[in-house]
């Protein structure tokens, strides 16, 4: 597989733009009762004029059969080999939140959760207090020093809060201490390596000190810690590609994975239009585009078929706003299939369409995943499709003489 | 991927043989005027048959969205991992002009060039002097000793030359002396490494001798040296394949390439009737024939759709005289696409199209890019077009018991 080293020596500026429309969890699966995918079920004529006029195929995001989370999916539209350059949830939920991490720190998700007086663990979530009582908590445990080693403590949403340990030596390669039941103690964190030792032993102190602190904060007087991981030197989207991204993103995930690979992320609204409304405003200042469209994924995770197709509708009818703007390139994809049937992530490929001055035309007429198998793109692997892309914006060289 | 020294262990050598036919540029782009590629466009009713009788598919020289140079095109079809396999550009230019280079050697490309009374470059070609003046002024540079380097001067065409640092320890990553633009002075030569510092201090010291060699020589009175690069060790085809393989080429520069990987090269006339027929008397004495047809690949620079298209019904209307030597397995591919509409190499992927007694058949009807979609190849790596021959050629033991 071409390595990111080979693309940045052959990467050069240009004025070209490229939009890469990122649909969560866009690929599907038929419905029992029609043999039709929510793809093949909705009425999406822009998308399938798009198909008609660009190239099309399908995506692994990491392998076939590997069904990826929303890091290694995105790492791999942003063509980074998602298996060397995994990302970990505490990393994660961390940049989603606006938290600045700095090279050798370890992020760890949190929950606020309930224990009785045996200590055993009666609500995982404590009862889902507020966002603002989860902020008054994670001020009583922010600061601590142990051992050297800053522990902050934020508020996400709800029971969720993010703890980073901020000091020298930490490895991430420890347990969790979320027993992921109730009915039982939470678990001490163990090292899972010599060099993690250091992170187990002030992870528990935290832990502990915690316990201490919250013990008359009931329903939230404990502390559940999962995720542990290290902050990730990744290159950026500019080294590489000598691209000037922007990441547009409701979600503060995407925006924080965004980050992680060096892209501005700006602020937009709360619905698709927002975003192509903050598209529209950012565009010239600008040569790359991640829009990010969280709710077919959500549909997909809760089940729900008919709520997939509809907001696959509404992408539909609110593209024409996208496509007006004409750039060089434009990407439709996702970051990993989600089909209703399955109610989450799954390991089918991802449908994906090209468009562009420079494509290769193809047979396909319509935008689904039956129809992009007989694509020009033929199967290909996500972290192929930036490549195509910059080659398709005239921001590639020739490789070798 | 597969690697060459799989193949080496289960290679064979048989009666059988191949003929790899490449037409260079071969894929390319639809007209804006008729939605229609140069293969698409082109009556070529031999193509047409055979790709109705063998399999066909598309396949990329490096990987999607990799726009490969003649050098990775070519080394892609012989097998070789274009990427790993690096050829520098002076020695490519040595060898297609049949300079024996040896281990060690660094080549370097050289034009001489104008400066005026303040060292400052007037024209990067010396106003393109004859060949005659060329070689007339290579033999006053030729077999300097510097530093117990010999240097080597050869001419090419024109102002074009190459120069050959013959001795121990050279490495090649240094700066080239070539600005790329007149009106400043041409630039001094730097080691990008330790190593390469001895190089550096050599090629100096060369051009300041040249200089004063050439001060009376007007408008050709100084050398600009670029494309350094070490003579590459290749495992020959032979080692890897246990093939005998012949190279019909035209052109100097793929008779090189062909050189390098070990094959023996054959004198030809100017035109494809000439190289069928050179085919033709040495069809016995080999088992593999690399046969190179370059005008596809200059029309398709020159953007001249038109003239791609007449030389495609050109080879097509030759192809007659290659078939009738029924070769047990033949290739018809190209080392890279170059549509008439970006007048240059692209990053599309190749038409290749399998003919043997072996090949499972397809549904394509007809040789184009948009046919070759659905071809029984489906999309591959041009790296494994030699496997699939030689597997054809009945020439690959079983792998593993």
């Amino acid at each position: 597989m071409i390595n990111l080293e080979l693309i940045k020596e052959i990467a050069r500026p240009s004025p070209t733009k490229i939009a890469l429309l990122v649909i969560d969890g866009l690929g599907g699966l038929p419905a029992p009762e029609t043999g039709k995918t929510e793809l093949e079920t909705a009425s999406i004529p822009n998308l399938d004029a798009l198909a008609a006029k660009g190239i099309c195929g399908l995506a692994d995001p990491v392998a076939p059969g590997i069904t990826p989370g929303s890091a290694p999916g995105h790492l791999a539209l942003f063509g980074y080999d998602p298996i060397s350059y995994n990302i970990g949830r505490g990393v994660l939920e961390a940049v989603g939140i606006d938290v600045e991490l700095q090279p050798g720190n370890v992020a760890a998700r949190g929950n606020f959760c309930t224990v009785d007086e045996k200590r055993l663990l009666i609500d995982r979530r404590a009862g889902r207090i507020s966002t603002e009582k989860c902020t008054e908590l994670c001020e009583m445990l922010d600061g601590m020093l142990i051992d050297d080693v800053q522990v902050l403590v934020y508020p996400v949403r709800e029971h969720r809060f993010v703890a980073v340990f901020r000091g020298k030596d930490l490895a991430s390669d420890v347990t969790e201490s979320d027993p992921q039941q109730t009915g039982v103690a939470p678990l001490s964190i163990n090292a899972l390596s010599q060099e993690s030792k250091r992170l187990a032993d002030i992870a528990n102190k935290f832990i502990a000190q915690a316990k201490t602190r919250l013990a008359e904060q009931h329903p939230a007087n404990m502390v559940l810690l999962r995720g542990f991981s290290l902050q990730p030197d990744l290159p950026t989207m500019s080294e590489i590609y000598k691209l000037k991204p922007l990441a547009i993103a409701i979600y503060p995930m995407y925006r924080g994975l965004a980050r992680l690979v060096g892209m501005e992320v700006t602020e937009t609204g709360t619905k698709l239009e927002d975003e192509f409304a903050t598209l529209k405003q950012n565009y010239a200042n600008y040569d790359f585009f991640f829009l990010h469209v969280k709710w077919t994924d959500s549909a997909g995770e809760d089940g729900d078929f008919d709520r997939k197709v509809k907001v696959l509708e509404q992408i539909d009818a609110a593209l024409p706003e996208l496509i007006s703007l004409e750039p060089d390139v434009l990407v439709v994809t996702g970051d990993h299939s989600t089909p209703a049937v399955l109610k989450g992530h799954s390991w089918h490929p991802v449908p994906v369409l090209l468009c562009s001055k420079y494509c290769r035309h193809d047979a396909v007429q319509s935008f689904s995943e039956p129809a992009f198998i007989a694509g020009g793109l033929g199967r290909i692997y996500a972290t192929q499709i930036m490549p195509l892309a910059m080659a398709n914006a005239l921001k590639l060289a020739k490789f070798g003489a």
